[in-house]
């Protein structure tokens, strides 16, 4: 067993307040990276980025999100879209949500990775968030805002939680 | 950087065919920790897993899913299920699906790290996915089947995939 791998996936948590020292583009590219190795439906890749560092933007986000203030203050966030047209088509159209999380998991255990901190702040489906982050980064009609993470060095060690419970495992059938 | 941590996300891909080798309660536990480590919407945890080792059984679900053929010769599969009385009210209720898809991932890289292989076959929201394994596996009302995992050791190397593309993120605004 490679501890040293599952230790990372077990010790990822939510990061909410960042250390005032930027993050290199070379770290962002990475990042984007491992999102996009994510498996898809069908290998349909179904998802846009958009990386913010525009500190007004930071700024207006933090603002207007009430679930995601951490932006405002955050050195970069990263915005993971879905990209519709690429989505499946029929009742197999909604595993573009499943994509983009699967994405967004990848890039938040990246971030940890690298010796950053992140927290995933959900968008989609709720209509008032998805409305301010089209309007702020002009997203195109068929791009929809997914998540906003915003992400930086940490500003204080993460206190991780054991989410481990037995009781919600069966063998079998129910 | 931790370029092993990175590694690890960048060479996971989907694995269809395992060896005639048993899969230890040990490594599943590993597995399924992993897996509960995910993020949930305010720490919701709307999951819930099945471990399937039966023979019969996993004949049954790779004869009745063409998705998921694979899973009746694989040495053991887990079905991730939402726990619907757990998810969140209202817009923000569909978020269990972001949330069991991070828990998949999760349970997708720990299998990878630990040398086995695994491929997601997708389930929710595919009506008659959904029934088949309601079926099968006897869940009750309220556990909802999300996705199918046959996993085990693999039979051949995986060939990984270069998914990157840089022309779909952008910067600040679209």
């Amino acid at each position: 067993m490679n501890n040293d791998l599952i230790q990372l996936i077990m010790t990822r948590t939510s990061i909410r307040a960042f250390q005032d020292k930027p993050v290199s583009d070379e770290t962002v590219e990475v990042l984007l990276k491992a999102a996009m190795a994510a498996p898809s439906a069908k290998n349909s890749r179904p998802w846009s980025f958009v990386v913010i560092r525009n500190r007004a933007l930071l700024e207006k986000l933090g603002d207007s999100l009430p679930n995601a203030k951490m932006t405002a203050t955050a050195p970069v966030a990263v915005v993971i879209c879905g990209a519709l047209d690429k989505a499946l088509p029929g009742e197999a159209r909604e595993y573009w949500i499943q994509d983009a999380a699967a994405a967004t998991e990848n890039f938040l255990l990246a971030v940890h990775a690298l010796g950053l901190g992140a927290v995933w702040t959900g968008v989609h489906p709720i209509s008032e968030r998805i409305r301010i982050i089209k309007d702020a980064l002009r997203l195109p009609d068929g791009i929809e805002p997914f998540c906003l993470i915003p992400f930086g060095y940490p500003a204080v060690p993460a206190a991780v939680k054991d989410k481990w419970d037995p009781s919600i495992v069966h063998q079998d059938t129910w």
